[in-house]
């Protein structure tokens, strides 16, 4: 078999440690670290094991290698002032961060209060939501792996929304959670462990930077959803609960028939019996987003459950999905 | 200062501890332990330190040790059987379970699945939220004291919808997330370490036996409000995220304003200026609800995040709320 | 490639469960699962993804599915049922309960506290420490996989005492803490999520049933180990503090050279340089079992902490590397 | 009564938030928040409860505001600068760093890798242990308020040691586990959430800072005690396990009476009957020290579980305890 060789910068952080765990078990490429900037802290290192290659995360260091596809766990800045460089060398990108996932400039400079120093890739750049978008992946050059939240709310909504179960007049809820290593592995009071253990908090209610992502993808509009993230006291996972009233004529039958052709022979999409929903035990370290929901008749009122492992599905097990389709792997290898 | 007798049964599940916990620093009572059945798990006791007084809990000898208010924190089978007995011994009884909080035997039957077995004394049962009822307390035989879920959720919601500032046309949804004490103490497989311990899971969509209570007293109807049940890998507190749209007219100041004129004097709601909302931290081990909002002024979609410890303001603490009403002390004794 | 269907009794439990999860990377087995009582929990199971095969855990059943090894993940007495007719069948048997660990019924009825049902294949059981017993694995019928609290303890103390290194006339303390999940998956008050989160308790001081495997496999003497087992406040994990006096002549070298003598090339156990210890971070879902330690000369003191995964290497994973070498596949298949 | 001022510097960190909770029902006395530097974190305040005054932490505002002790919950550098000034203008002082816990400049450089730059206020400190110094704490310009880990060992140890009950000659292990608070509110990586949750370490093998004044205090010498300090995940308690060999005529019975002499009076020290031990629950929010022991005959092996809060009798608890004997008061004002 041909083996890749693929790297990651960033593999420090959390996202940057699944991507290794994981392409670990696939049997086609061969990981190599790639070491942006020196950082203090150093896991002891086994005396009888040996871990993958190191290579300095300069460009040219990596086309030498011989690397042929580069994930990017890093944040925003960093995948701004690499990924132009290394697609100019011919090396595919999935880029981790936000950097590529607006469709503008503009959008991005009001959500992530920084201009965008890429902003010609940002116009090439594929959204990497397999599940709807798979078919532009092979031929990218760079892919914006999507970010946790919208992962969730997309793949729970987007079917409703394009089948018109939703009725929209009347608003859609997205009350989401989501374990603290989605905030990165950077120390800050805030996911302090003595901060976050037995505790729980709301963030960024109704004006998120995940909102316009969840927007563009889902069909909604602005004004239509409402979402608030909330921080968890564990690792990892995303739950959603969403809330709508489905439009006229909807049942309970309908909204799983509707899933149901969607997502029916999807890999990683699993959905469950009316009046089921997932929680997260199901998905974590595991490349699925599982939906259930249940449905009030009398009163058309619907709650969908969506949940997800934030650094799988949400991050490090979506990127490798868009890596096996840009390489020309079997979509699932080393993800189930 | 006149030194009051009360008694507790149920003292080892986790209101019951958490009474004899908040009781013990009150300065006019003196608590007595009434053993109601044998159950096997002991704690460890220490050889150089005694505990409180214990009786058995047959209504005789309640009333024989002097015993003027009996807290009853045991499951509704229980207090439907021991509640009548002490009221007509005289004895004052605040209930902590859900026996004397719906209004009539045919709703108890719908909601908890078996028949009320004290509909005589369910006629009289005064429920024990303060804020709302506070005059009705004092001359009550028996106090009814309310769900955890619905107290976070009727502060926070009532004034609103008593100012005409909820468009309820709209629907009102209250996802709802609690710790594991909230279950109570009788070992579970869904309350067990490993089955709870960095999982997330919903549970009781839409259906929840604690809606008929919030209901009544928020004024909403049923199908208003759409309330979801959510378990959080910690021990105690209740935080409850709430969206409606607001009515016409309404605004930030409005909201804010509604909320200070009900709550800006009660010892135990603290409001937060507009855009900041409390977490579980802040109202942990304490009798306070805490209630913050955000508005979005050009959607009128607002967003309530309303605060409690489960076992205190949702239930041991608002029960000696109400037992310091009865006996006539002052209402914040051994509570601030 | 040959296919082997291997099945697993108990799948529901933690051990069972985890069984499940690695063999399902195994290239060269298909897993059954075998259903040996109704068990009222059931997990939501997804729509559009199917599981394992089932079949019923009767011995003739087992035996007309073709199935070549059973993983009896079962309490001592089911096993002591299940593995004579299975192995009269001629399957092979690997258990995970502690039925056939110790080498008499004698032994078993002193620490289990019950007669032993299956004497004759006590004596035929090969103890699964491929680590020292790699050359009996192959041809037994019936495996016994090693206790959680052994396995740490005598991978890290064994090469030590068999070089001499160990004054043992100075004791040897055996500080051991262990997540809940080695506790099992049946619901009791000891393991609710109330009782043990943000706690730490100590249990079986000094008599745990452990004690005497570790002494059986590591050539010391009872008197000579002080063993106290821990519960942690988290799912999986052991780690024990070991804490003895070197023998005259020893050194942070010789002690390094003893464990890399041993364990240099051995797949499952990592080491690290002197004066670096493990977490349990490094360990959890891996078949590793680390270790490393801190050399006082002045004093001779030694500090040696081991690390692994009670689920893995201290239960399921141990238990699929024993069976690779039972089938002849390569000892770390599905385990890397 | 007469109500005296205190001060807490350091208010914002964990020990002095404790502080802050515990003075609040203390009936004596009135809590003013010292600002020492501007920290950028801030908790939402509510708008309809004020907190305690506030005045700038320099020793002239200090005396001017009229307060009589002040408690530094700062770092051994601030409470070195802050302490001549406050104790030159007649004001009391608790400091809960580990300034000044060591008895010679030298020792303190050896430890905290740093010159000390009170040497003479260094002279003139009490440790406040009050059950064992009690009587020299009323007359103390300045109390160096003990560590965490050494007041749950020397309270263990030393009752043990002075009656001659320990076999020295074999060495004593002090194997203690911390909860995260005890690392202090500063983000670090090593006390982030998801490097914590869910894992357990050791650090400091041989070589903690706490051990000299463990030694100091119970009597012990240097190579006679191995302690290890570990890192529990959860929020606060300490729990150490103590193992030694007793002298010889030793026995459970004359091990629980030399205890029962020392602390049968004491207030906060709480014994538990031979082969009972405490765990971190029976402790935590409390200021008791809980001891515990299994004695085995035969080995005259003997394992003491010694565990306190970190947080209040591990530092804020046992600084008011000293407060109360510093300024006239019940020794257990607001500690009950």
């Amino acid at each position: 078999m041909n083996i890749y060789k693929v790297g990651i910068v960033g593999f420090r952080g959390y996202s940057g440690a699944e991507l290794a765990r994981i392409l670990h078990r696939h049997p086609a490429v061969k990981v190599v670290l790639l070491e942006h900037r020196q950082d203090a802290e150093h896991r002891p290192e086994p005396l009888n094991h040996s871990g993958p290659e190191r290579v300095f995360a300069a460009p040219d260091a990596i086309a030498a290698a011989g690397i042929e596809c580069v994930f990017l766990a890093t944040p925003p800045e960093v995948s701004m002032e690499l990924a132009p460089a290394l697609v100019a060398l011919g090396i595919k990108v999935v880029d981790l961060s936000g950097a590529f996932r607006l469709r503008t400039p503009e959008n991005y400079r009001h959500w992530y209060k920084e201009d965008h120093t890429a902003p010609v890739l940002l116009e090439q750049a594929v959204y990497g939501l397999p599940e709807f978008y798979r078919r532009s992946v092979p031929g990218a050059a760079l892919i914006s792996n999507p970010g946790c939240y919208p992962t969730a709310a997309n793949l729970a909504l987007r079917p409703l929304v394009d089948a018109g179960l939703v009725d929209r007049s009347a608003g859609i809820v997205c009350d989401a959670k989501s374990g603290v290593s989605g905030a990165g592995r950077k120390p800050s009071l805030k996911t302090a462990f003595c901060e976050v253990t037995e505790n729980f908090s709301a963030y960024s209610i109704l004006d998120h930077r995940h909102v316009p992502e969840i927007l563009m993808n889902s069909g909604l509009d602005d004004q239509e959803l409402s979402f608030t993230a909330q921080l968890l006291p564990l690792d990892r996972g995303i739950l959603e609960t969403i809330y709508f009233r489905a439009a006229d004529g909807a049942s309970a039958e309908r909204i799983l028939d509707c899933y149901r052709q969607r997502y029916e022979h999807e890999p990683f999409v699993r959905l469950y019996k009316a009046g089921q929903v997932p929680d997260l035990r199901l998905v974590q370290r595991t490349n699925y987003c599982d939906i259930g929901f249940k449905y009030e008749a009398a009163t058309r009122r619907c709650v969908v459950v969506s949940a997800i492992d934030n650094l799988v599905k949400g991050a490090a097990g979506q990127a490798i999905q868009n890596m096996n389709l840009l390489l020309g792997f079997a979509e699932t290898e080393a993800l189930l």
